[in-house]
């Protein structure tokens, strides 16, 4: 990891004053002359540091007067809503979101030319380099690891990183605690395995991530969803009301911290609530910690598991957004269900592959990790601010969009009478990928929707598509409202 | 793979002799000299055949009148017993296999001396040079492998070629329609839950391999123990009259090749009849074919899915034990559930890995693939061999025995009085691992049986853990003796 230049530094800096609002739009930046002088750099830097924040979109040089702090396009998008009040309750539903995913899923199997539907980041965001270079010399330091029998229990070393991470989100376990799992995906399935029988009714937030809304269909289980507030994440209120109102509900699964799509953080007061509350109506809590680390700023979120006092709190999390999206590693705190939790995950799948907990083992231990996580943030930060710049740009009036503290996606609200399934097909056509809204409910609400990946470097290509996809949004909303007048 | 040595392909010519009766026990072997002229090899090398067929216990030496045929002991220990007649068929039982299975497998999760409780080779039976090397080549040739997002719907080149292997069993079947899962053991999670639900009574074969019986108590469906014989496989009048008892039976479950623990290999009658039974009373037969592979011959067993007309069947395989016990491959056809199991695998742990799945697919697509099941199969035969030996010499009278036709393991009947948690315990206490009888069955019926393991290469270590074991249940059977009388 090479350390950025010494223009780009000076440009981090003026980027967090212009952010903070310290310099606000239509300020005259310092001069030329001026920077050279404060910051004891040569003329060249200084005029590289101007040019690459006019480039970014945050300068315009007036000709003559120097250098003035530009308002982005995204401020002039009104911000995501906040969900209808907490009375309004969706009943249990259950429509079949399998269907719509294989439809939708299938479609998007074959290869794009701008994929905007993962959640993940591009791959060479991730340390590949170092990864192989570990497979590599852990091939050569054991010359079985692919032939012999894989040790019981998981990978030791990997499991104990793990712990020692579990504590820079206030979580104090032990390696003998965590359990290795496919993905945070298998780690959800045996989670609510471990909690819950095929007819019961899940707590979800709403609009939730579509893999869980699955994971419940595929395991006969009904999700009540919980309205969701974009920036401070499952409204306890709604979710009180709910357990009120239905006396079979068995779990809460919540993603705290850079909610699936909404990207909202639930302020550390409403995670100690939620888990009083669940505490109190004896419901366990799953907690879905996939992407804290993606989080704006040096410290990490506090996780929910953190206030869990009783073993109430299923933790889940994954490396698989985070370190490498090539690995199927997720992990979990089984809590009162670890026992259990334990057995279902040797019956359903045994340990995980050694190899790839070794290599995540070993980079764990290391500090490169958490440079690695750094530089991760600071380029996605970057990178939704671009994304959210070209949506402004070429997305109709009446777009809403959310700006996440972190993480690899934003959410966007079309104009009401444009359906997310005729984006998508229309996108395709186009050889461009989108997440359209519609999987992320069982009702209809967010068929307006769209979830748009932040994770690859924004290029003239990406420009365009957006260009693309603003047109197709455009096209859909005037057609609509033609037929409907 | 070195070609073996000419006296090694002399000695195998010998053995083959042996085996098929053309040479009895008692005969006299050709002189040294006639060696020499019949086959055009030097002194030194039939005298090598010779003494290697002495050490592996098939000749002795009589001072001045050469080598003769020897009768090997386990030919002294009684062939496995046949099930009760096929009346006799427990009611669905569902006794907790979990705890029974967690309390052993906890204790046999620290490393031992000797661990006869394996269901696979040894690494070094694997071609674990050849696998590294793919590893490091693939990684060198896709930079990105192990941080760009997995290919959607499995490795396309692993499913080719698993498609073409299928056709080694009868089974003509494309790379589309195959599903990559985690291990065998996940595919047999998805069929199961594809085709019944928590409450169904699914019909196994009894003994029956403790992963399945644990799979069936996680999902919470209950095992029907079918009376199955040690020499061809579960019997179907039992299963028929099974059928015609419990009108609530869901699934059938079967291993026709190489049954763990058993070893039997059922005829191909038996397997067309069972799939015609399965398919007349429409209940949907799920077939276990991880080791095949395994089975004595140059011919891989007809999987049952070969008489499958109607898609009734769903095939489970694995890669685990016959090509790399370190990587987590199995896979499966569907069959008429192929859509709900694709999405099922999808909903329970995603895509496998890419790494594995192409270091597999590279050495599949190879002759190098072929090879390696050929020597396999002839090191596990030896050391079958040389294990049930090692067993007729050191375990008491009344000891029976399988010897299957292939695999990894053989079955052990002790003296009845004596428990096989029992044997367990002691054996762990002088650092021997074993697979007790008890794992085998939710009844007390298998209680006296241990699964020993044959896929370590028989030295002298081994030799002397036997001796314990033997000693440990000659113990065994007397103090219960007088203790009863
Ligand atoms: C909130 C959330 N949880 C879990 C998952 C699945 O994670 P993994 O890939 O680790 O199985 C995802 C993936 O999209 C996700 O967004
Ligand atoms: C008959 C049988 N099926 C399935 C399995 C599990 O196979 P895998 O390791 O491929 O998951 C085993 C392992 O012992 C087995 O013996």
């Amino acid at each position: 990891m090479q350390a950025p230049t010494l223009y780009r530094q000076l440009a981090e800096h003026y980027l967090s004053a212009i952010r903070h609002g310290t310099l606000a739009t239509g300020d005259r930046m310092p001069s030329v002359r001026k920077l050279m002088q404060l910051h004891e750099v040569s003329l060249s830097t200084a005029l590289q540091m101007c040019r690459y924040l006019e480039a970014e979109g945050w300068l315009e040089a007036r000709p003559r007067s120097g250098y003035f702090v530009r308002q982005p396009r995204r401020i002039r998008l009104a911000p995501a809503l906040e969900p209808k009040p907490a009375t309004v309750i969706d009943p249990a539903q259950f429509v079949g979101i399998h269907e719509r995913v294989s439809s939708i899923i299938a479609q998007g199997q074959r290869p794009v030319k701008i994929n905007l539907a993962r959640a993940t980041g591009a791959p060479d965001l991730y340390p590949h380099k170092q990864l192989r270079q570990l497979a590599s010399s852990l091939l050569r330091q054991y010359p079985l690891l692919l032939t012999k029998a894989i040790s019981p229990g998981g990978n030791r070393d990997l499991k104990s990183a793990l712990a020692k991470r579990a504590l820079d989100v206030g979580i104090s376990t032990s390696a003998d605690e965590v359990i290795v799992t496919n993905g945070c995906i298998e780690a959800l399935n045996l989670a609510l395995r471990a909690v819950a029988h095929a007819g019961d009714v899940i707590a979800v937030e709403s609009p939730t991530f579509y893999g869980l809304l699955q994971v419940l269909e595929s395991l006969g289980m009904k999700a009540l969803e919980i309205p969701t507030s974009p920036s401070t994440g499952i409204s306890l209120e709604a979710l009180e009301l709910a357990m009120q109102t239905y006396d079979n509900i068995k779990a809460v699964v919540v993603v705290p911290h850079l909610q699936n799509p909404l990207g909202s953080i639930m302020p550390d007061s409403h995670k100690q609530r939620l888990v009083t509350l669940c505490e109190a109506k004896n419901i366990p809590l799953i907690e879905d910690d996939s992407y804290s680390a993606l989080a704006n700023g040096d410290k990490i979120p506090t996780a929910a598991k953190h206030w869990d006092q009783t073993g109430n709190v299923i933790y889940c999390a994954s490396l698989h957004k985070i370190l490498a999206p090539g690995l199927r590693l997720g992990w979990m705190l089984g809590g009162r269900w670890q026992a259990r939790i334990s057995m279902f995950k040797y019956a359903q799948t045994r340990y995980n592959e050694e190899l790839s907990q070794l290599i995540a083992a070993t980079f764990l231990q290391s500090s490169s990790y958490d440079r690695h996580l750094r530089k991760l943030r600071t380029t996605l930060t970057q990178q939704r601010e671009k994304m959210a710049e070209g949506i402004a740009t070429y997305f109709p009036e009446g777009t809403r969009l959310t700006m996440p503290d972190g993480g690899v996606s934003v959410w966007v609200e079309m104009p009401p009478q444009v359906s997310s399934r005729a984006v998508f097909d229309a996108a395709l056509r186009q050889d461009i990928l989108v997440s359209p809204g519609l999987l992320y409910s069982n009702s209809n609400r967010f068929d307006h929707f769209l979830r748009l990946n932040c994770g690859t470097h924004y290029s003239h290509e990406l420009e365009e598509a957006l260009g693309v996809l603003g047109r197709i949004v455009l096209d859909l909303a005037r057609i609509k409202k033609v037929a409907s007048a």
